[in-house]
């Protein structure tokens, strides 16, 4: 009641819309709106630095229960100081605070503070890239920043370069939401390229799948990747008409990497079927639950010995390059045909940014489209080679970030990562009740907690069976991962790795790209492991029974 | 050289780097970050003020040149401020002033002033929507954003929502980056529940599209949508493996809406041909070109009685339901099976904002896929239904622009806009000059400019034909609109109609959606159209030695 007094029904009329569209016209409402913005970036952050925990503890079904009104109010029931404040007060804590150097279980992570503003900037332009008419020189900005991680990809010559960074015909690359489209435009282009208009043929594109296919006798075609692939491949093979079980598993070597030799036999197996083609060998920089980079160059091999599409999902690992002492890892990644990048994974950058890449810059020819009002032939509009329509300038975000930290910037993030997840799997090694299950390639490791009476010795493997301790083993580390989260303090993932001739495995997960995430964090995370096993796990385990 | 003496010679070191990353201590750096919002709020936005044009005039050759580097400096070469002082100096003043009130070309316009606010926030937030372990409340936030638009489309009991807003196994509806993406997400639903697995077939989303319409006896699927239909359905259905082919174009009525008549005849010999399944009908709630409004009830009643998809793209038009004066001219849309709408659009939210919705809240099971480390089968990841991955949570914007705006305010954006048109078409045909060729129903109209000696008129007839008047009257229009945005104070589009039984015309297009655009604004358009043609068209035209 006294709220109400104090504050004047709040209504949609003319007047009040518009002063939202115009200009502040005095310093006082400018002051306002900067102590709004102010507020974003302070509010925001401070709850977020005070609050150290990852979440509060509040259950997922009470907080549902916060949020179940389905209608639109007719007259407006916040003003934007309301909204913020709410956001700040209510939402954000209960939020996730990805931005913790404790929060080490995602490919989400803490950003540069510069950032915020940089994402400022493309709403306050708004420009849509879709075409020349609604961007201009953001169109033309955006070429440089493509040509740009393009060159840091395949590093071609000058020349090159100087031909195609501005050439309406040439298109370098391509913005997308994410790695999951970037995938599906590599695999769309490769799709049109393996079944393009020929005389005997409308092609894929326009004609469809079934009649494509059945116009050059195949029953099938094929992608390979390895058991480790994201499942955005699977998903890009069913929304392109392949069907998601044309995705074929190359299983792993014990690094994780892609066995060569099954690579080698399978695609002399499929091509030694008329009826079998093989659109793309998927190579990948950074799984995205090991973090392991199959061997491009070898891959790159075999592509060419056998006229394959070459895609590299590097959506975790391409910013690695940026490195002088890592970026070799990623070798051979240069000899790809196309290349998947997460802008908002390792240059750390907001959400969303991803990116994909060509090598030959006519390779997206295969996926033109034109209408009569835009990307009319001949126009430089952005959209006629792209999968999606309108979309943010994101270009402006990571453009600006490259010139404010440089490559040497960014190496700085990606040594640390590297080497603190060396170290973290030192400390694994160095702790009894820990195994390492896969080490560090990149900056992802998993391991697991081995309770004493499961440890493999030759007592135990007289005692337990290996599927009863594996199950039991499994069992604990779900619990401790939930019950980490839950505890809102740190947090690591969890996964299950299914390698061949192996058990399906549970491991804890953890991927370390804050830079503030020190070996002090990091052990204090395990301890908390520890302890959650000791205190709330062990005495329920009964391993006694199990182990006389 | 000053400039050097001035300025410390930019380094990455972990000091930079620490900064950028943790927060401002003191007061002095947090006054700093605030002033850059500052600027940024009211740099760009005096800029445009001062800029009434709504580009500077720079040929895009000489642009193009600017941004010709291809190559990533290793150390930093700019501080945050020198990008934002470079970003509102010497880029903003060659982006476009699509929130001019003179730009009415293209459905990209000005926007509230708190939209910049806003995006701000989902940037310093951070929070990835794929999964509730990087999002949590935002999950539960964005399920209540769908449901309100849900609501506010198919306007189903309460029941129905309160059971579906939070419960983890429906899906109302998906954001996705814009109308292209939830035109292919709803007809890769309608592909996947046409050809699901049954006993007798694996199905198109694990099998392809050949086996799927094999193990069918089919040999092909159609989409059926009138010539307007946005060519995202063209690229969807070439996307999703049926080749863009598959759109069997319906033909428009005098008022651009699809011809019943046909649609039925059409889905009879479709339905005839064992061959042939009809995948989705597709109604427009707003062609792109015109504005127009397909018969939504009697598309719905056709589909029915055929057992086909029925999905309305409303990109454009979705939120004039949200206008209690125009709202039933999007009757109808409450029996279709999906929606596409844009938030960027008619929510007047920043790029980029696009949304799917589907009346069967299972349906998008049709599309579910999972993963070992997030979506796991039973969690509540919203990533587990949905084309992309990774992404913004956007939602967080359009939640409170319902807020901050209420229907009501929304709905006087919408009415302001068909009404503007709607006293824009008179005006035209007010003009002996020009010719009005699709009055607006929503706030879309397009006309074209028609010289004295081009009238349509017994003696003109005679003299020229109809083939060169046309030609004549399409080469007069478009350079009509080049001079006009070339010469940078006004910006209409222009767009080809090709439609049934009438040569393919070139017309002016005006989309009026900027609540500051006025009578006079229009008018003086209009006058520059006119000046146009008279000064710079009509001395090289000759039009009197085909008019004696």
């Amino acid at each position: 009641m006294t709220e109400q007094k104090r504050r004047p029904q709040l209504v949609a009329d003319h007047e009040a819309l518009a002063r939202t569209f115009h200009q502040p016209e005095n310093e006082q409402s400018r002051n306002v709106l900067t102590k709004y913005m102010e507020q974003i970036l302070f509010g925001l952050h401070d709850f977020l630095r005070e609050h150290v925990g990852i979440t509060e503890e509040i259950p997922l079904k009470e907080l549902a229960a916060q949020f179940s009104s389905s209608t639109i109010a007719r007259t407006p029931v916040k003003r934007l100081a309301d909204v913020i404040a709410k956001i700040i007060e209510e939402l954000a804590p209960q939020a996730v605070n990805v931005s913790s150097p404790y929060f080490i279980g995602h490919m989400t992570s803490a950003i540069p503070f510069f950032m915020v503003h940089l994402s400022t900037i493309v709403a306050a332009l708004n420009q849509n890239p879709v075409k020349l008419e609604t961007s201009k020189v953001v169109s033309v900005y955006e070429r440089q920043v493509l040509a740009k991680v393009h060159r840091l990809l395949f590093n071609l010559d000058e020349t090159f370069y100087e031909t195609h960074i501005q050439r309406p015909e040439s298109t370098l690359g391509s913005f997308v939401e994410d790695g999951t489209l970037a995938n599906l435009s590599a695999l769309w282009v490769a799709r049109n390229r393996l079944l393009p208009a020929t005389s005997g043929s409308v092609g894929a594109e326009r004609d469809g799948m079934a009649n494509a296919l059945h116009d050059r006798g195949l029953r099938r075609v094929t992608i390979l990747v390895s058991q480790l692939g994201h499942y955005s491949i699977r998903k890009s093979a069913g929304v392109l008409g392949l069907g998601y079980d044309a995705v074929t598993v190359i299983p792993v070597d014990r690094a994780n990497r892609m066995d060569l030799n099954v690579l080698q036999r399978t695609l002399e197996e499929h091509c030694r079927d008329p009826e079998t083609a093989v659109m793309a060998v998927i190579g990948i920089a950074g799984t995205t639950e090991t973090g392991a980079v199959d061997p491009l160059p070898a891959i790159a091999r075999i592509c060419r010995e056998f006229g394959v599409h070459f895609h590299v999902d590097a959506a975790w690992g391409g910013p690695v390059l940026l490195s002088e002492r890592y970026g070799h890892l990623l070798k051979g990644i240069e000899l790809a045909d196309s290349v998947t990048i997460d802008g908002h994974k390792q240059f750390y950058l907001p959400m969303s940014n991803g990116m994909v890449f060509f090598k030959d810059p006519q390779a997206m020819d295969a996926v033109a489209y034109h209408a009569a009002y835009i990307n009319r032939p001949g126009s430089v509009d952005l959209g006629i080679r792209s999968l999606v329509g309108s979309r943010a300038a994101t270009s402006l975000v990571l453009g600006s970030a490259l010139d404010i930290m440089g490559a040497d910037g960014y190496a700085l993030l990606i040594d640390h990562g590297i080497e603190t997840a060396r170290a973290f799997a030192e400390e694994i090694n160095r702790r009894s009740m820990f195994e390492l299950i896969t080490a560090p390639e990149l900056n992802i490791l998993t391991y697991r907690l081995v309770p004493d009476g499961l440890r493999e010795s030759k007592e135990s493997n007289e005692t337990i069976s290996g599927e009863s301790r594996l199950r039991m083993l499994n069992h604990v580390n779900i619990q401790i991962q939930r019950l980490q989260r839950e505890a809102g303090n740190s947090f690591v993932s969890r996964t299950t790795l299914r390698r061949s001739g192996q058990p399906d495995t549970v491991v804890l997960r953890v991927v370390l790209m804050n830079p503030r995430t020190t070996p002090k964090i990091f052990n204090a995370i395990l301890d908390e492991q520890e302890s959650i096993y000791l205190d709330s796990i062990a005495p329920s385990l009964r391993l006694k029974s199990l182990t006389p």
